[in-house]
């Protein structure tokens, strides 16, 4: 029997690592991580905060760092991991990136991609959901949580 | 009778101006600006080339600028123009931004945002469509013959 070493859940954990760095900066805890043949070439947590950009999603960030990893202006052999639902942007640039496949940890019920549709993503990427999705959404139910605590 | 200068043609010329320094750089050939208060604060062309990474779109760089230059996350009084009609990955950043105004020239019957609706973009942001539709059509058109001969 081989164990292997690089799961989805071992991935997960990495893209959760970054959340975890973007919470103590203040930001909205969403990590991502980008993977080529079992390796991370690519992380970044959300910095719309730090950046004063509505744009700087973890996943925008991490691909940007990806293409500029490989040298290459599509990523058909990568794995975008992300503790929370890519927004519908999100999506749409993991459509021109080509990616293999795209992991994501909670659900987003408010602006998720899926609420659109999964036609978003390029029709060749894999679509897994829910790895280590309670961990993620902790993460985020606790930020607002404090959030609110600290305005109340 | 007072003429207004400050008309989305002159914006979306300005925006042209844009896509043909990118033509002149290898790129397909697509512009933007962001204008607040009648003053353009943001304009790019397209850098997918330049910068090896599919999601260097025009109005991804002009909203990132915009957004450095305002020093706030969200531009609800700030207009998009762009020469082609935005795809969803950019429509999506429009929401975030919260874009008073998006105005185009030609649409995109293969990438563009209205494929899956307009409810990809803000709620409170007006979509205004084909302002000078025919001249950013024929960058586009002409950049891909040009393509087409070279490749023949």
């Amino acid at each position: 029997m081989t164990l292997s070493l690089y799961t989805h859940e071992h991935f997960m954990k990495e893209a959760l690592k970054e959340a975890v760095k973007g919470k103590e900066e203040g930001e909205i805890p969403v990590g991502a991580v980008v993977v080529c043949q079992k390796r991370i070439i690519a992380r970044a947590c959300n910095q719309t905060e730090k950046l004063n950009d509505a744009t700087a999603h973890a996943e925008m960030i991490a691909l940007t760092s990806a293409f500029n990893y490989m040298g290459t202006k599509y990523l058909p052999d990568c794995t975008l991991y992300v503790t929370l639902e890519p927004c519908v942007m999100c999506a749409g640039a993991g459509f021109w990136a080509q990616l293999e496949k795209v992991v994501y940890g909670a659900s987003d019920n408010r602006r998720g991609f899926d609420l659109i549709g999964p036609q978003i993503l390029h029709p060749k990427t894999e679509i897994i959901k829910g790895v280590m999705a309670r961990e993620s959404k902790e993460l985020i139910d606790d930020f607002f949580r404090e959030i609110r605590k600290k305005n109340n």
